[in-house]
Parts: C-alpha cells; structure tokens; sequence
C-alpha cells in the first residue's frame, strides 16, 4: 500500500446546489482532482492515460456523506492506493474539514488496452510505484 | 418494496468525456433525473423538498460500470426504492441500453429537517406510497 | 431563418448553486438539450456529429440572465437557427418560465472536418433543413 | 481597472466530452476559478458573497474559443476587472497554453441584496479594491 497522498481543495459555487451544500455528486470531482494530482506527482503520469496504448477506466465508485460542505471551505483530501488485482487499483479517499470528518469513498479503476477496450496488466513502471 | 419506475434518457455529449463515454460521475445525473421524475410522479413532491420543512440528503451513493455508454445512447434506468429506516431511503437504479446491462447502482437519502439540519422520520404521506 | 423549436426543461437539483437559483453555466445545459433534440427531430443528426466526418465544434457561447430560475421550474427554450456562413451556423435561445422571461443567449458552431479538425462548408443535407 | 490577475489551471478529464476537447461549457469553471482565486487573493472575499447581505449575481457570459484544450493541457487564465456601472464589475479572461491563445470571455455580475434579490451599489471596500 502506497502511502497517503493529501490534496488541498476549496469548495466552488458551482460545487454546491440550492440545498447550500456540496451536491453529492460533486465529491467525485474532488476524489477525481486528488487522483489526478496524485498520479502526475507520484507517478508521473496524466491520468487517465496510463501509457501510450493503456488507460484506466473506472468500475466502481462509491461515497459516504457524514457531514456537509459548503462553499469557500478548505477541504483536505487524503488518497491512498490499492493493487486489488493485477488489473485493477483501488483509490481510497477520506476528506476532512479541519478535524471534520466530512466524506469518504472510494473509485476502482481498471487498465484498458485502449484500442480494444479489453482489460489488461497494469503497465509494470506504474505498479512499481505503487507499492 | 415499491414496483419499478421506467426512465428513459439519451446521453448528451456533456455527459461524456474525452475517453469517447459517459464520465464515471456522469451516471449519478442519470440516477438523479431518475429520482426527480419517480418523485414528481408518483409522489407528488418536487425532489429534493419532501414538504415544506422537510429535506431529502443524500448519505451513500454507489455505481458500478459495467459496459460504457455514448453520446447518443438511449439508456433505461430502472428505479426500486426501498425504505431502510424510518428515517432512510434506498433507491436502487440499473441501466440498461435496450439488452445491454451499462451500470448499476444506489443512493440513500435521509429526510432532515431543514432549519436544524437533524434527521427526522419520513414524512407519512411519502412513505404510504412507498410501500 | 428556420422556424422556432419548442423544448421544455425542468430545473434539476444539480443545475442549481448555494444561491438557491440556476448556476450561470448551468443556462449552457439547457441550450445544449435544446440544440440535441432540434438537431434530432428536425434533421435526424445525432449531435454534434453532422455526418461520419463532419463535426459541430462551438466558437462562441453566450447568455443574459434576466431573472433567475430555481429548483423545479418548468422552464421553456425557444429555439432559431441562422445560417451566418458557409461554415457556421448561429443558434439563438431564449428561455422563457410561463410570461417571465429568464435568459437569452447564443452558441455558434462551425463544420469541421474531425480528421484534420479544419472548417469544411456545412453538410448540404443539413443546411437544406434549416433554411 | 485593476491589474491582471493570472491563474493557473490544469485541464481535468471532466473539463473534456467526447470529442476529446474541453466542452464549451466547462470554459466556464475555469473563468470562475479565476474569479473565486482573484476575489480571495486580491479583495479578500470569498466569492459570490461580498459581504453578510451583498451576493454577486451573474447577468452576462460570453465566451470565444480560438483553439481547443485537451485533458492535461496546462493553461493560463488572465483575469481583468472593470468596474462598469456602480452596481456592476465585468470580469474579461484571457486564456492561453503557452503562447496558443485558445480562449477569451467575459462575466458580467452585479451586486445584490441577498434578501430583497434587488441591485445595491458595490460595497465601498470591494470597489476600492478594484481601482
């Protein structure tokens, strides 16, 4: 298990919706800006293209809300990552306000040969850095 | 457990993203615009007001990709709703492209009061016709 | 000039912002289903592809909010078409909540071929139909 | 008129649809990232709240697209303020890849009295800050 990655996120307007909270929805951009951050930083690579030829596409996702979010809070994102097969990774997210233990989830990504959209191994120079 | 609800969506090209199909966060509009009609139609509130005092949240919500969808698909999303607590929801949503079995997937709301943001049972004349 | 189109919309929970109205971008959606479903039923294209080679890309959006649209509102979008070159073809919205007139506005897309993503003159088949 | 204010902004894979572009639309965000980033740094107000009883409220957008951007791309956004009327600030934005100028627009807000929903002036201590 790769260690966590922390990424800083402030709620926008367009975050939120007429109930003055952070639409449900609108957590899987936070997990998504997380990953990508986490994958440029930590493995060098613009998610979701693992390589030339291969992609993650995403097969699950998941969120639990405990508390609410609104617009203008500094929010703490926390990732870590999972080989859960060799085709597949999972990324667990925990975001905080403060010692606010606002949401947490998680997203399972596959790698795809891009051109026939058929699972395949995650690219060994990604895997490698990932445990 | 109340009978299906049929909705019937084609996939916009804002719902798609540069992989060529659906963003993984983009099936929960799918499942929202699903929610939003079943409550208009079969019961008479204007999601996401249950009454006047009343709120629905959103506390879990869940998808698993199981084929992608593209712009221009004409998608089926099959709603089930199941009461959980006296104060939660689960809605249960499959999609389907005609055979094609694309996604899966829940979200559970509870019913709040909106001045104290405190959860309270839900409201009776919601959940008669839920059962 | 082709004559108005007619789509009928109703504000979703996610088109709206902390300020209980429709989040200004959130007007783009609305000409964009608009646009869809003219493009579908009055020339049978499945935007924005024109045909296997040509695409529609947008070169300018705009939108004057008037009054602001809330949660559940069955608004109206009148939909015009102006062909403004050989290339390129004006969309004209206004959105209308029963008398209230809400927002106006305009996106103008241009032919391109999607091979070498240059303009190419507008699909005669297509033009026929909005003259 | 105010200094220009650059930010910086990385394309993310819901910024982009199926042409493998960014969506018109999503040009939007970055401008209101912009904005959220200049009123924070510059005025010190957490935007579209002015203060307790004064929200900015859009009432035009305009976007021109030169060249299209793609997930990954690293762009610039230059922000300008102008202050228009003394109830009205217009926002223009620049935005560039390198030296590829790919995008230009504008947003228009007002100030309003949140409880009346009426234009008031700017406040004083908003619009010194803009001169």
């Amino acid at each position: 298990m790769a260690e966590d990655f922390i990424f800083e996120e402030t709620v926008k307007i367009y975050d939120t919706d007429a109930q003055a909270i952070v639409h449900y929805a609108g957590y899987y951009r936070f997990f998504t800006d997380a990953l990508e951050a986490f994958a440029y930083e930590r493995i060098g690579m613009m998610f979701p293209r693992a390589n030339e030829n291969v992609w993650f596409v995403v097969v699950e996702s998941n969120a639990k809300y405990h508390k609410s979010a609104r617009v203008g809070d500094k929010l703490t994102v926390h990732l870590s990552s999972n080989i859960v097969s060799d085709k597949a990774i999972r990324f667990d997210f925990k975001i905080m306000r403060g010692s606010d233990f606002i949401c947490e989830g998680f997203i399972t990504q596959v790698t795809i040969d891009k051109n026939t959209w058929k699972a395949v191994p995650i690219p060994k120079e990604i895997a490698d850095k990932l445990v």
